[in-house]
């Protein structure tokens, strides 16, 4: 193990930190907060200016990192950004529990959204935006933003960590030239950011909010862009107008785009574009899950307390649809009250999540079009065995390999949610009942076992909000402490796709040879 | 296709249904049903023997069956069983409409134990006894029954069927001996459910039914033996005795256990049992899920309706976990109540269930172990890139390709779990709510996310009842027949796990060459 190296990555990792905390910093000197909230942000900063300084001291014997050490290092970081990242909120009060805290930024880099504010209403400014900055900072990967400052090694090391942190089953193409590229997509999502956020503007001000336009215009396009999804007014995104709320479900669905699809436009390679086996897959279930979500909602044939008219009906429909599939978790309605058709509708979208190669979480449908040619080929071989499998996918050959490794992940996967359900099967939460406050009305819901399978499902596939007490109008303030850590835990295996953590937690990866 | 052979095998299959069917019938005369009960059998009876004599006259050119015939005729055969098996509820008026009808022969044969009858009183002694009668006739498999009678080719073609209708990841050495071998794994069954209905008629009579006594055992016996679960009386096993609800859990975890464990008894290899991993990896299953369930009943950090005992919490625990583990659905006690520690518990043992070459359904405790070490490979192999897997499964070597298979096997069951509960979202029983009477008192549960998720999953594992709307004091009933059909296909996938109906449904499995 190159602990001396770590270090050295680590330390950088920790100076970056420092320095996105400055944003959040300077929220609080223009809102005029309390010595506290500026303290809040101060306090953290100077530590990880110190700590990542001195971790830059030692020289390491080798440059070179092995793949294990990637994985482990990945990981690390993520925890890290954590355990440091929550210290704010500890500090001006507005989480006061260290726990709480971690759960809250760990939701917010790993861009699940799930929250354990009750009272929204009562955090600060600085406070609101640092988390929804966290979204931002983690949707894109810390280590990737890293790797365009640090010096190329040629030896694969970067790959390594490119490899860990990156959402779907295979780093692509475009990637692989590393930085250069690495460059052009950060500025990619800087540009759809900006746009977003200046689009936003254009829109009437939400009443009761008008000096909050530039602020809240901010985080949502911090949240659309890291598909993250942490509401910031009572009621998620329930108050804005529709032209807003259109807005935004037509960025999540573009954040939900592998990102190299935008560097193939740039360079005029629309076709190939066009040509994609995801994009075409993607855009296929977007439209198969709106027009579901949409019939459950206008045909009648089961009752919900909600009343829209055809256009509302439409716009919930498509935004949810949006929140939902790109794994961001925002909300314009209580879809929680829905009838089962868009519910199970929903449910499955938390599973597949978007595109690989995007901000979103959950399987990604590369994954998922890969195992079904994978069953069908499992199929096929069966009917005729002396069958020799010629399936493509994106253009190219798909090798057995890939298939196999799609379908560990898949076990993997299933064995984690199993595991994570049963451990939340021991809080005492469960069976307490809470009341939720929607513009469905007031309502009781029990925290029973689709509470606990939906809570499960959104923070491993980092989405947020689940069903139930869990739900959009709820939040996961109920859970245990303990349940709390472990599910900390099972948004952090979401977003690095599992390897890596149980990688690092793995005590082979830290004996020698 | 080799339709001649085919059609010979299936007519040999027909005739079987029919000799099978003169036990329900004598149970007719013995209790002196009328003129219509009698003639709801004796009439499938003449079907089946005309139709299986005329489809033995075509000489078939060639022996052999190819491997994707064995598949599809398998699946085939199970299909017809169902259509034919059917008849006699229809006709007798017990379930007037066939569609319920082939469900809950289906769930019969399949041993999954999912009803559509609400009021199992009344329903005459025949069908109750052909009801039970099927699971013990599908415990076993039914093509494997009919092997030991046909002529054997040499050719590998029975192989074939055996492949395809045996329970878990690969045939055992055992089985591969074939018609010796299968002759004496019938002669245990038989045995055990015989030595069972012995024990049964030891204990006390139920008050109220003391006539039936060995009525109730022959049926209590076939439901374990087959792992099945129908119930005969309102309450499933409620009204027996604790001795009963004993022998009746210690004979499920029996007929949980690979059958070939027995056989290697008989032949003194004491040892060679003890050293099973996955027989091991039973024991600790089921002494873990009992220790669980039993604390969340006793430490009463969740209310719940029911007052046990100290003996009683233990004894509902143990019937339970041996109950869903070997996926029968066997109830003493509405489990559905319970708190939310034994509920996930039980949830998790549905999807398990018990050993492969038993009677069980689900995904299998060696497909899961397999599962776990193949993940453990995948993790190790990123860890040391040189590794070489050296994974040991039952003493041989696990090779990559048993692995992948068992991966393959999750990823499909996964993707048809989802697909199923998204179709059952059409369903206009979603949002219904109904009432249940039962030891925990009466009270109404909503067709909510729960009754359809573990709709799906108690008859793809063939267990039989859910939770919430298909709980064990409910029923079937309410689903449209459009549900009805899925959930029939979805047993029959279950019981075969996947590969016969899918090759069966192939456009590609009826093309020639």
């Amino acid at each position: 193990m190159n602990y001396k190296k770590l270090g050295k990555i680590l330390g950088k990792i920790m100076i970056l930190e420092g320095i996105l905390m400055l944003a959040p910093l300077a929220v609080s000197l223009i809102y005029r907060e309390s010595f506290r909230h500026i303290l809040a942000f101060l306090i953290p900063i100077l530590l990880l200016s110190l700590g990542g300084g001195l971790l830059q001291l030692p020289r390491p014997e080798r440059n070179h990192l092995y793949q294990k050490e990637g994985f482990a290092l990945t990981a690390l970081v993520w925890i890290l950004m954590t355990l440091f990242g929550a210290i704010p909120f500890v500090i001006n009060r507005d989480i006061p529990n260290y726990v709480d805290a971690c759960f809250e930024i760990m939701s917010g880099f790993t861009t699940t959204g799930s929250s354990i504010i009750t009272d929204i209403t009562a955090i600060s400014h600085s406070s609101l935006f640092w988390r929804s900055f966290s979204h931002w900072i983690g949707g894109m990967g810390i280590l990737v933003f890293v790797l365009i400052f640090i010096p190329e090694s040629n030896d694969g090391s970067s790959m390594h960590l490119l490899r860990a942190e990156s959402p779907g089953p295979q780093v692509g193409k475009i990637v692989s030239k590393m930085k250069v590229t690495t460059r052009i997509l950060y500025l990619i999502y800087l540009g759809m950011t900006v746009l977003e956020v200046v689009i936003l503007m254009c829109d009437r001000p939400i009443p009761g909010y008008e000096n909050e336009k530039l602020f809240f215009s901010l985080l949502a396009a911090f949240g659309c862009a890291g598909t993250g999804g942490f509401g910031f007014i009572p009621g998620s995104m329930e108050v804005f107008h529709p032209f807003s709320q259109y807005v935004m479900a037509i960025f999540l669905l573009l954040f939900g785009c592998n990102f190299s699809l935008y560097y193939l436009i740039l360079i005029g390679k629309v076709k190939e574009v066009l040509r994609s086996e995801e994009f075409r897959s993607y855009i296929l279930i977007i439209a198969a899950a709106v027009f579901f979500v949409f019939i459950s909602l206008v045909w009648k044939f089961e009752s919900y307390p909600q009343v829209y008219t055809t256009e509302e009906a439409f716009r919930h429909s498509l935004f949810q649809v949006a929140s939902l599939l790109t794994t961001t978790g925002f909300s314009t309605t209580d879809f929680h009250v829905w009838p089962m058709l868009a519910t199970t509708t929903l449910v499955l979208l938390m599973f597949s999540g978007a595109m690989a190669g995007s901000t979103a979480g959950g399987i990604k449908i590369s994954r998922l079009v890969i195992a079904v040619k994978g069953a069908y080929i499992n199929v096929r071989k069966l009917i005729s065995p002396r069958y020799v499998p010629k399936a493509k996918f994106e253009g190219k050959s798909l090798e057995m390999r890939t298939i196999n490794d799609v379908f560990a992940f898949f076990t993997l996967y299933f064995l984690i949610f199993l595991m994570m359900l049963f451990l939340l099967s021991f809080d005492p939460v469960n069976g307490q009942t809470f009341t939720v406050l929607s513009d469905a009305g007031s309502y009781t819901v029990e925290h029973g076992f689709f509470s606990n399978f939906s809570a499960v499902l959104a923070c491993i596939s980092n989405i947020g909000p689940g069903f139930e007490a869990v739900g959009a109008y709820a939040s996961y303030a109920g859970f245990s402490y303990v349940s709390k850590i472990l599910l900390i835990l099972t948004m952090l295996l979401g977003r690095l796709e599992i390897l890596p953590v149980l990688i690092l937690f793995s005590k082979r990866t830290w004996q020698r040879g």
